[in-house]
C-alpha cells in the first residue's frame, strides 16, 4: 500500500485538502524514462515553437491565478500581496525566456569560415551552437511556491533550452505543485506538445531524491534549497557512472555592512530596512540578510538601539512547515542561552508554525560557529567591528549568493567592495539582498557553500546552465542545425569569422 | 635530500641534459602562496595591458623557437615538422587571445538600466561582467610539449582571464618545460609584472599533483591527459572544504564512421587517411581515431585489405615515455592474444621506446572490453557493423571529444549525425578527428568520461573557464569596475538594455 499525505496549514499546523499518493521509485522510474523519451522531439523544435510554447504555458499558470493564491496562501501562509507578485514574476519570467528563445542568442552560433592562412595549418569551416543536455531533474523549493517551485526559474530556463524536465514537487504545497503541472501540460498539449515533456513526482519520501539524482537518463540538476540537500545532490551526481552537473543554490548568509557615514542621522531608517529585508516572507528567503555587519562606535550604537525599538513591534506570519518551524527555534534557543551573545526579541506568534524574530548582537572576535549558519526564519546576526576591519571582516567570510555596503561619498570602501566581490556572486551598493530582478544582468549563484558552480539560477544566463556546445566541421548544409545552416533561416544573430551578424553566409 | 631527474631521450631511453631537483611539498606550498599573492595585481590590468602581456610572452617563447626544437625532439622524438607547426600554433594561440582579450568580449558585461515598469517590481541598475577565479593550477601533458604542456591552451586561457598560474611540469620533457616557463617569466617581467603570476614546479613525485589540488589557494584546475589522473583531480577536488572546478579533457576513441558510399572506389585513400590519423605523432594524440566503424559488405572488405597493406609498410617514431611505451605493448599482446579478432601489424621500431603499430579488427557484437579503452599510441580498431545499425552503435558509445562521419550525398545520415552530436563535442564530416584549429567556433571537450564538463579546451571559449560572472547593483560608477562603468573608458562591447554597443551610456 503506497503512503499518502496532504499539505498542511501553517497557520493552525493541521492537513486539509487532497489526499496525495507518494510516488514509488517503480512509477517514478518510469516517468523519467517517459519524460526522456521527448528529448528529440522537444529539442528540435525551432525557436518559434518554443517561444509559442513558452508563452502557452505562461497563458495557462495566469488562467489559474485565482485558484492557485487561494490555495497556495492556504499551503505556505504567505500573504497574498507576496504570492500575487510571485505569480507575476513567474509568468513574466517564462515571458523574458519566449523573447530570448525567439531572437535564438541562446544558440550562441559561432560559424568560422574556412581560412587558408591560419596558424599552424589552414582553417576548416567550423560552426558551434548550444543544444539543449536532456532530461533536467528540477527539485522545487519550499519558500518560493511559484518562482522557485514547480514552474519557476529552473524549470522555465530547462523547458527554454529544449529540455524536459522532471520535477520533483514540494510536500510543503503539493496543492500547489498539482495545480501548476496541471498548467503547465495544458500550455504544452495546447501547443500539439507530449504531456511527458513536463513530469512531476509528489512524496515525502527522502529517497525519491536520490532516485532522481542516480537515474542514468537525468542529464542535469537544478536545485535551490538547503546546503545539506544541494551538497548530498552534488555527491550523488559525483558518483554516478556517469557524473552530471548539479546547479544547486543552496545557503547564504547575504551580510549587509553599514559604514558610519551610511548610519549618521539614518538609524532609524536604516534599522527599519534592514528588519524589513530580514523578516521578509519571514525570513525564508535565500537571500534574506543573516549577517549585519555594523561599525563599532556612536553611528553603531544609535543602529542597534533602533534595531532593537523596532523589533519589539515585529511579528511575522507563520513559517512554511514544522520542520522550518522547529528548526529555527532549536537554533534561537540554543544560541539565546549563549552568555556572549545580545539578544533582542520581536513578538512571539504560537499560533501553527508561528516563531518570534529575534537578533543576535555579538563582537566580530566572537562571531564564530552555529552563528554563521544560515537559519531560515526571521533572525539576523549583528556583528560589530571597527570600520577600518571591514575589508578584514569580508575577507573571512564565506562564499555568498550577495553582498551589501550602505556607504556615503567620501568613505574609502574600494577594498571592501572588491573583497565582497570576490566572496559573492551579487554585490549591492545601498540596499538590501533580498528582491532579485529576473533580468539579463542579474547574478544569482556566488561562492561555494552558497553555489555549487558559478553560473546564475536566475534571470537569462540560466539557460546555459542546461545547454552545452557542438561543433560540427565540414558539413554539408542539410545535416546542420537550421542554427548554424549557411542560409540562417531562423534570422538568429550568429558571430561570422568574429563579427556578429544576422546575415546568411 | 631531494630527489632529482632527468631527461630522457626515447629513442635511446637513456639519460640527458640538466639535473633537476624535485620540488619537496614545502617548496611548492610557498610557491603556490606567492602565486596566489599576484591576483589582485594581476587581475586588475586593463584589456590593453593584458594584450600587452600575452604578446610579450608570444614574443619571449618565439625567441626561443630554436633551442626549444632542439631540446623538445631529443626529449620527444616527435619531428621537426611537427614541433615547428605546434610550437607557431602555441605562439599563435597567445596572439588570438591578445585579440580577444583586447575586444573586451570575455567580460560578456551585460548592463541593465532602471526600469519602473519592471514585473514583479521596478528594477535597479545592475551590472553583471566576468571576472578572473584565482590561482589556476594547470597540469602539463606529455603529449603536446608546447600546446598542452607550460604555455599551452591551459596556461594561456587562464592568463588571458587574468589569473595567475601555478603549473606542474611534465616529466618527460623537463628541459623544454624549464626553458619554456623562463620565456614566460621574461615575457612577464619585460612588461613589469610579477614573475609569480607564471609559476612551475618539477618532479616526478606524484603527490605535488595532490598538494597542487589540494591547496586552499589554487580555484581552479586545467588538465589533459589520461582518464585515471583526470578522475583523481575530479575527485581530489570534490572533498575539498571549498571545492574548485577541474577542467580536465581525459581519453576519447573518436570514432570514425565510414558509410558504404565513403568507401566505394576510394578504398586505398580512405585507408591511407584513416592510418596517417591514427599513427600521427606515434598514435599520441587526444583525438586519436582509436575506432573505425566499418560497414560490412564488399566496401567494407576492400577497406581493410588496403588498411592490412598499408599498415604493413609504416613505421612509427618511439613514443613519448617508457610508461606509454610499456602500456601500450602490453595491451597490444593482451589484445593480440585474444582469439576473436583479426589483428595486422606495422613495422616495429626496436631502439628505446620503438613500438609496433597494430590495429585489430572486430565484429560490432563482440566490441567490448579493453577493445574500447583507450591505448595511446599507433593501435586503432576497426568495428565491423551493418550500417543500418550505424546509429545505434553510435548510441551504444560512451562520451567522446569528436567523431567523424564519412558519407556521399544522398546517403541516409542524420540519424548518425544527430547521434555524434549526442556523445560528442566535435562532429566532423569526411574528415578526421587529428587537427584542432584555434578558433573561436572550436569545441574541444565532450561528454564524460572524456570531459569532465561541458566546456572547451581549445579555442577562445576556453577562458570562460576561468572566469565567473558578478554583478553589481545600484553602484556608483567610480566603484566599479572600468569594464561596466558608464562612460566605458575601455571602448568594450556591451549588452545594454539587450543591444550590443561600445557606447557610453
Amino acid at each position: 500500500m503506497s503512503a499518502t499525505f496532504q499539505g498542511i496549514d501553517p497557520t493552525t499546523g493541521t492537513p486539509f485538502g487532497d489526499n496525495f499518493t507518494e510516488h514509488t521509485t517503480g512509477e517514478i522510474n518510469s516517468i523519467i524514462e517517459k519524460a526522456a523519451a521527448t528529448k528529440a522531439t522537444f529539442g528540435a523544435t525551432s525557436p518559434e515553437k518554443r517561444a509559442a510554447i513558452l508563452r502557452s504555458i505562461a497563458k495557462q499558470v495566469e488562467a489559474k491565478r485565482e485558484a492557485l493564491i487561494e490555495v497556495t496562501m492556504k499551503e505556505t501562509a504567505l500573504p497574498n500581496g507576496r504570492l500575487t507578485g510571485e505569480l507575476s514574476r513567474t509568468v513574466f519570467q517564462l515571458e523574458q525566456f519566449a523573447k530570448l528563445v525567439e531572437s535564438g542568442v541562446h544558440y550562441q552560433a559561432i560559424i568560422d569560415l574556412p581560412d587558408a592562412n591560419w596558424v599552424p595549418a589552414a582553417r576548416p569551416d567550423i560552426r558551434k551552437a548550444n543544444q539543449p543536455l536532456g532530461l533536467v531533474g528540477v527539485f522545487a523549493a519550499s519558500n518560493f511556491p511559484f518562482a522557485f517551485s514547480v514552474i519557476g526559474g529552473d524549470s522555465a530556463s530547462a523547458l527554454a533550452a529544449g529540455c524536459p524536465v522532471i520535477v520533483k514537487a514540494h510536500p510543503s504545497h503539493p496543492n500547489t505543485c498539482k495545480i501548476m503541472h496541471e498548467a503547465v501540460v495544458a500550455g504544452l498539449v495546447a501547443e500539439g506538445m507530449p504531456a511527458e515533456i513536463f513530469s512531476m513526482v509528489q512524496g515525502l519520501n527522502p529517497e525519491i531524491t536520490h532516485v532522481i539524482a542516480k537515474h542514468p537518463s537525468v542529464t542535469a540538476i537544478g536545485f535551490t534549497g538547503s546546503g545539506m540537500v544541494g551538497k548530498l545532490l552534488v555527491e550523488i551526481a559525483a558518483k554516478r557512472e556517469i557524473p552530471i552537473p548539479v546547479f544547486a543554490e543552496m545557503g547564504s548568509l547575504n551580510p549587509v555592512f553599514f559604514t558610519p557615514g551610511s548610519l549618521k542621522d539614518k538609524a532609524v531608517d536604516q534599522a527599519k530596512a534592514a528588519l524589513d529585508s530580514a523578516t521578509l516572507g519571514s525570513g525564508q528567503f535565500c537571500t534574506k540578510p543573516g549577517i549585519l555587519v555594523v561599525p563599532n562606535g556612536i553611528e553603531g550604537d544609535a543602529f542597534i538601539v533602533e534595531v532593537e525599538k523596532y523589533l519589539a513591534t515585529l511579528a511575522v506570519a507563520p513559517l512554511l512547515n514544522k520542520g522550518i518551524a522547529d528548526r529555527y527555534s532549536a537554533a534561537i534557543s540554543n544560541l539565546s542561552r549563549s552568555g556572549e551573545l545580545g539578544v533582542f526579541a520581536g513578538q512571539a506568534n504560537s499560533s501553527g508554525f508561528g516563531v518570534t524574530p529575534t537578533v543576535f548582537v555579538v563582537d566580530w572576535a566572537k562571531a564564530n560557529g552555529e552563528l554563521l549558519e544560515e537559519h531560515f526564519g526571521p533572525t539576523t546576526v549583528i556583528i560589530r567591528a571597527d570600520f577600518a576591519d571591514f575589508a578584514k571582516v569580508a575577507k573571512s567570510m564565506e562564499g555568498q549568493l550577495c553582498a551589501a555596503l550602505h556607504l556615503v561619498a567620501g568613505e574609502k570602501v574600494q577594498e571592501i567592495v572588491d573583497a565582497l566581490g570576490e566572496i559573492a556572486g551579487r554585490v549591492i551598493q545601498n540596499g538590501f539582498p533580498t528582491a532579485v530582478a529576473v533580468t539579463a544582468a542579474m547574478q544569482h549563484g556566488g561562492q561555494w557553500p552558497s553555489s555549487s558552480s558559478h553560473t546564475t539560477s536566475v534571470g537569462l544566463d540560466s539557460i546555459y546552465r542546461f545547454m552545452r556546445p557542438v561543433a560540427h566541421q565540414g558539413f554539408s548544409d542539410e545535416l546542420l542545425s537550421p542554427a548554424l545552416q549557411s542560409a540562417n533561416p531562423w534570422k538568429i544573430a550568429r558571430t561570422v569569422n568574429g563579427v556578429i551578424t544576422k546575415d546568411a553566409i
